[in-house]
């Protein structure tokens, strides 16, 4: 039994989690409470979304929740006393009227632990859109906008980054002046932006098979403290990796705050003394660990994937079908076989060996 | 990093559970999941409910799903092809509307599993009330009747198996007497009455402090095979008990009936041999391991409860109260304190040390 009791755990943390839930599959809510759980969180999961499965699939059945039914679950933890979070994790939001519920919810939970300073942390993942579009509506970036406010550590991904901060990130230098625009504009004392493929910029020498990572928490004055981790790219598309990465966020930053100084966890924000350099930040540490998960799982998962499209399809089941509908029919095949394999490799979630390690970002 | 591998878990099962969600503790599908992921299993989740918390803190917020939204769910997997599911696991349904739905959805999966006897099952727990009460409107109770003719197992209270035999229980014959019917009227091929108290029965010498589970799987000849097992009652009202046992019997049950002879898997509704005798049952042995998982798990949840009752509450936080808002408060404070600790106690679900052996009912 030894290693799968408490020793495995992380700090005792009671999480509210709101995003997505879909029946099928591992995206929003549905892998970020497990990652979590997993790990040895308590989670109160209020879901923005009903689906059947994930829109990766291309087509989807189920419910969006209003903002108003946010508002209400909430009130009903309020009404009976269920509120003693110490971390909230927000994802993706419907609407920007839901943007704006959760924000309200993060700034209410702020107050309540405002006589203790640390003992609340809103980690939000400001879900809008990759690769140069925006997958929601345009009101939702105004809404995110005044959240953002209230976070203390933000999770965009580059066009997200670049979304918030005005800047287009057009070459490596351009990522830092995102972070710095970043730290500035929202008071955001912790960001990592989460997936920034430096290939495609202009000045860089990174290989094309690299993806990175970069984080920053604020100095007293302002400036950031950048640290980047570097991991192999897998060839395919997930669902729902950010979200992963986000649950394993919350429970190894709130790990590494533990086991830094003890004065850490009752700081505002958890922001790390000026000395502390960019790659031993609580953030960094935390960061190493989430890499290393993923990178295990996401690799689990390709083989998995491999394995299951190798097997061959019965022709008869798709003779009668048009082109059109073949196409549809591999396509679904390839996203349901592409999806997370969580529970077989949830080793890797609690016990990761750590291959990543963060550097000092070449600010350019 | 041994045991938490694969070793610890259940064969590869993939489960649809519809049943409740709630934001706050453990209850329904939000007990459900993580109980049967924790397991191995890879777990679907269709929502009956949205709610902020279970109806025993008295005070709730939240929306029902409709029948209508349950179909949709399930029509969003069917039109992506995300039905392979080894078992359904249903439990509250919060109308006749709602469990018609979930019956349909129930013989759609048994339709396409045909071919393939064993492949699919269904583990109903026929939500209806308790102690002499119903909870839902008296038209969920026909429902009910119409569906478990194509239920595979059945979890009733000992007030729902009154209601679906007809047979008030009132000594520990009449036990005998409503399994008896209940395989009769519903060829339902696996029946376990989750709780009896015998000690309130004619003709019992059981103390009060035990709590007897009582199950039977048919044989050829439409005769009960009949085993109980004792657990000592624990002095508190815990909420999900039954959502905990239902879902620890779906691994349980899959791994017990894995292990039994290698044709039995590949056999309609797992029915043993008639020549295997009712404590060698798959479902007996799965019951010796639930239980003794649960009643771990509820120990320390009574340690857990009497420690966070034991520190003393601000009396400036209830001065400004009448008395009917402090009694409230306490009602609130004490039902938090009995949530099921499941996260931190994982490690006795996937391993439990089974102190709890089935014997053959003693047939009056």
């Amino acid at each position: 039994m030894a290693s799968s009791g408490e020793q495995d755990m992380v700090p005792e943390t009671r999480v509210l989690a709101i995003a997505s839930h879909v029946a099928y599959g591992f995206v929003g809510n549905t892998m970020a409470t497990y990652v979590m759980q997993s790990l040895g969180c308590e989670v109160a999961g209020i879901n923005t979304v009903h689906f059947s499965n994930h829109t990766g699939y291309r087509q989807v059945k189920g419910t969006k929740t209003s903002a108003q039914e946010i508002r209400d679950l909430y009130e009903g933890l309020v009404q009976s006393y269920l509120t003693d979070f110490d971390v909230l994790l927000s994802g993706y939001a419907p609407s920007a009227a839901a943007v704006e519920a959760v924000g309200d919810i993060a700034r209410d939970l702020k107050r309540r632990a405002e006589s203790k300073p640390g003992s609340f942390f809103w980690i939000l993942d400001p879900v809008m859109g990759d690769l140069g579009r925006l997958y929601v509506n345009e009101d939702v970036v105004p809404a995110y906008k005044n959240a953002i406010h209230y976070a203390d550590l933000i999770l965009p991904n580059q066009f997200e980054a670049e979304t918030l901060s005005g800047v287009k990130i057009s070459s490596v230098g351009d990522i830092t002046k995102a972070i710095n625009k970043i730290h500035e504009i929202y008071k955001v004392p912790h960001i990592i932006v989460t997936s920034v493929q430096l290939s495609r910029l202009d000045g860089s020498s990174t290989p094309s098979s690299t993806l990175t990572v970069i984080g920053s928490t604020i100095r007293s004055d302002g400036s950031p403290r950048l640290f980047n981790i570097d991991v192999p790219t897998l060839n395919c598309n997930f669902n729902g990796t950010g979200d992963m990465f986000a649950a394993l966020m919350v429970a190894r930053l709130r790990e590494a705050v533990f086991a830094s100084s003890p004065s850490l966890k009752t700081t505002t924000s958890w922001v790390s003394p000026d000395d502390v350099p960019a790659t031993d930040l609580p953030l960094a540490k935390a960061t190493e660990k989430v890499l290393s998960s993923m990178h295990y799982v996401l690799e689990k998962t390709m083989e998995a994937r491999t394995a299951e499209l190798a097997t061959p399809i019965d022709p008869a089941s798709t003779e009668q079908l048009t082109d059109e509908q073949k196409r549809l029919r591999a396509h679904l095949r390839e996203t349901k076989a592409g999806e997370v394999r969580l529970i077989r490799n949830v080793h890797a979630l609690r016990n990761p060996k750590v291959i990543f390690k963060a550097q000092q970002w070449r600010e350019t």
